[in-house]
């Protein structure tokens, strides 16, 4: 159980960290102790990231995608999914400008015919000069991939890579999981998404939402947190995370008032709380138990493309008994939830992210921002991110 | 009298003027007497400058608008303006992102409910953590408003602002003067209006006006300084500026040639002269008296937006004796005025400081411009701006 | 005979750059033999550059043109083209914002009437001030011009002009030489058109061209060279260049196999072979002899605009005996070479260049390029070019 120790060994800091967010003149001293995380524009290297869903890739059409600033093509071959740098090493063009390919599993470029293997990135022949002295010489780099719960994930980074098991919320990858889902691009850092995601009085910004307005679900304007140790951080081993129970330790807001003004949530007549359990995981994704029904969990990952852009992945799992059950939660995501919650609640988020961004990544918020209590939720994520990261990504 | 005692002051420094700018090998070292001005790409800080005009503003429609670089909402309460930043303290997003006013004198963040008190933006309720320790202790900034000539006035700055009177021109609040116009967007620097205003010589560029065709104005292609003091610098105490009284001290320039070819300005059987004096004002305002007709005076400001545009404003003054007076010369200046003058003579000028833009702003214009001696009007401004301003703003 | 001798003196060099392109490792010491050719993202400045076709300038209408970031505006005067700098001395504003010429040899700004003679670009007149003490003692730059084969040359640069015979292909201003071309903008930096042109390897490109579809033309996926002593190195006097006889030293590849499968060149029954030489020439200008059919030459410009832009020249030359034929001749490039080589062939050159660029100019592809055996074309083109080149343009 990591989150035992790692509680006792926190709780300290979450004094000195709670004194920090409520006291107005803002010490800057406490902002360094996450400094690590400032750095990741680009996103922390050496970790597992979707790249696209399963169904994205069909045989036998090469596919681009950019991943943390990185553009490489995934292809698939014999079943499994192989992906190479999307960069001949000869001129240093992009195969995808116009990609050729004359075997199953080499990308030859368009330029001067360079081809390389897809399965280890060595030059395997030049078409316009075939005895070149480079051949079986170099190569370019291929990526790590992975394919499960319908989705391909590449290891971005160096060396061997870990488990994937590490780089996803704990249960994710569990036999009986059914998923489905959409992605999107996202006019924002990463880390706001992240953060917009993780944080538990961002809700405020949902409460006219479609779905809102179509389930039963009961929104606070906010969740007030009762208790230093309402949050658990897990250290590993296995994946590293912070688990904010909102069932259990928070106090829910239904209604405020500005000067005898009320302000106040919808309130339902047989409204049920949703979203038991919010948790974020290195290296970005939330899970959001209990969400956007009791029996459903709904993952996010906010997978960096460029400093100023994301791809946002929503995926809902849902535990199931037989394969015919999950075909019918696959058929449910897709012909409601997708519609009432994927776009009918996340929307306000992306809308809400890209809003964020101009204050964060061409201003000066990341120095200037004045978080408030609630916010310690944020203040834990972006320490562990800060200890826990295995290499912060640079453009090369 | 301020005016007696800086010229014979100015009076020694405009013979080193008049050297340098009848000198070829345009000597820097003179330059460097203007280097505030050239700083103030973002315009004086510390000074008033109009947001927008009266009838801009109707009650509860709150306004963002930017003035210097800073983002603030204007709103109306109890008919007087209030300005508070535009910007939570909290994540530093625009409240004009999504504008959310739950009563009368307050805004609210669309994304935490942070909710500020319009007259001295503290900090009045969270909505999403009703007992929020912050509550009373922060806030941001407001912005002193007055409101009068139809126009709102905001002080750009910090501590007490100094009486409005001291940076608009000499009569402007006058209690009978009628007052009307029109403002715009202009993609210059914004010293680049001002000094396209109050250049002597560029009303060659009117020429061919739509205002040269349809009023009998006479119109000169330049305009020749006689005397040395031609120019009065006037130091306050009230507005200080740069006064050239074009009727006294010039000759004006009906015709040249070149090479034994003729150009001349367009004459007219009873031509008459117009602006008879043009002045400057800190923080960056025009006078023109006796123009577009000689019982009329015009205003210009040019207030900053960004580095790159500024805001046009074109208001005509005119003195009068009854109510009904001024609501026929209101009418006047909107059917006839506006079209023929406003922007029948003055789209020459948005036109000349939009393609004087890049040679100053992406080039080096400011250190490599080669003046000759009727820009003395446009180097004692500077040298009076650089003199008298009271801040040089500069981005937060 | 500059050949000779230089032939000799480069064989040593070539035999250390052939290990430089055979080793893997890629020895960065070698590249910077070409360094001043890495510095030249704007050119060479004191060379001559074609401006425009003698076709492009009607008389009495001035021509606004840039070459190497410089701006110009051309005018045919009594038959001779004259070029002046695009630029008043005065507030820096460009005349092609709004020409006006009220003289056959002066150009006046739109803005304060300053007057310049196209010829010496002295300050003849300033409409707004006729007696002004500048008139006489200042100018702007005027740019020596030369008109041949129907192309207007300028000379970028400062002083006296070499002869234009200089900076041209051998045989270009040959009196019995017919030409016809065209010219449009390319979004990439110069250098990757004289590269790309030069490349004698990138011909695998044009594999599925028009051209290829529409003529009995030969062509192979590469060319291999043979021969250390492959290419001439001409170092003058008279214009400098590489020639690479690609007719006799060099083994076309028809085919080439990726794990057994082959990749053909397209093969035809009476297929001719083409371009039995290739060569580029300072300050960069290639010259394909016997391309797009065996009794035609082109030449190929590569102009620099901006760093991100060059003006791309198609010109193409054939030997005639009386003016009937040339007519003739340029009819029929008129009707049929430009649809089917000009762009039927060149179109995927530009393509090329365009996908090269991010590579090179946003990337780092000078420095992390891992040449070929077959660009040993290209670095002697460099070395030439670093060695022999009369300037580093830089903006002014």
């Amino acid at each position: 159980m990591p989150g035992e120790n790692s509680n006792s060994a926190v709780s300290l800091e979450q004094r000195e960290v709670e004194a920090f967010l409520d006291d107005p003149s803002n010490n800057q001293h406490v902002k360094q102790s996450w400094r690590p995380y400032l750095e990741a524009s680009l996103g922390f290297r050496n970790h597992w990231y979707p790249a696209v869903f399963s169904h994205d890739l069909n045989r036998d059409e090469p596919m681009p995608v950019k991943l943390l600033g990185e553009g490489m093509i995934l292809r698939r071959v014999d079943g499994q999914v192989l992906a190479i740098e999307d960069r001949c090493a000869h001129r240093r063009v992009p195969f995808s400008a116009k990609v050729e390919c004359y075997t199953e599993d080499t990308i030859t470029c368009w330029y001067h015919g360079f081809t390389y293997n897809f399965r280890d990135g060595k030059l395997v022949a030049v078409l316009t000069e075939p005895g070149c002295a480079l051949i079986g010489k170099m190569g370019i780099k291929t990526y790590p991939v992975q394919e499960i719960q319908g989705m391909i994930f590449v290891f971005i980074g160096d060396g061997a890579p870990p488990r994937l098991g590490e780089d996803v919320p704990p249960g994710f990858l569990d036999e009986d999981l059914a998923t489905e889902g959409i992605r999107r691009t996202v006019k924002s850092n990463w880390r706001l998404g992240a953060e917009n995601g993780f944080d538990t009085t961002h809700i405020y910004i949902h409460r006219n939402s479609k779905f809102m307005n179509t389930t039963d679900a009961l929104l606070p304007l906010g969740l007030v947190p009762t208790n230093k140790q309402s949050m658990e951080i897990v250290k590993g081993p296995g994946p590293k995370g912070v688990v904010d129970k909102l069932a259990s330790n928070y106090v829910p807001v239904f209604a405020s008032t500005i000067d005898n003004v009320t302000v106040a949530a919808k309130m339902k007549p047989n409204g049920q709380a949703v979203a038991y359990s919010v948790s974020i995981w290195l290296p970005g994704v939330l899970r959001v138990e209990g969400f956007p029904s009791p029996e459903i969990t709904q993952f996010e990952w906010y997978v960096p493309i460029s400093e100023k852009t994301h791809m946002y992945w929503q995926v809902l799992g849902k535990k199931i008994n037989h394969a015919e059950d999950a075909a019918a939660f696959r058929s449910e995501v897709k012909s409601y939830w997708e519609d009432v919650a994927l776009r009918g609640f996340n929307d306000d988020d992306v809308w809400a992210r890209e809003a964020l961004e101009d204050a964060y990544t061409e201003g000066d918020g990341w120095t200037k921002e004045r978080l408030f209590k609630p916010d310690m939720c944020l203040v834990e994520w972006r320490k562990l991110a800060s200890a826990y990261h295995r290499g912060i990504q640079k453009l090369t």
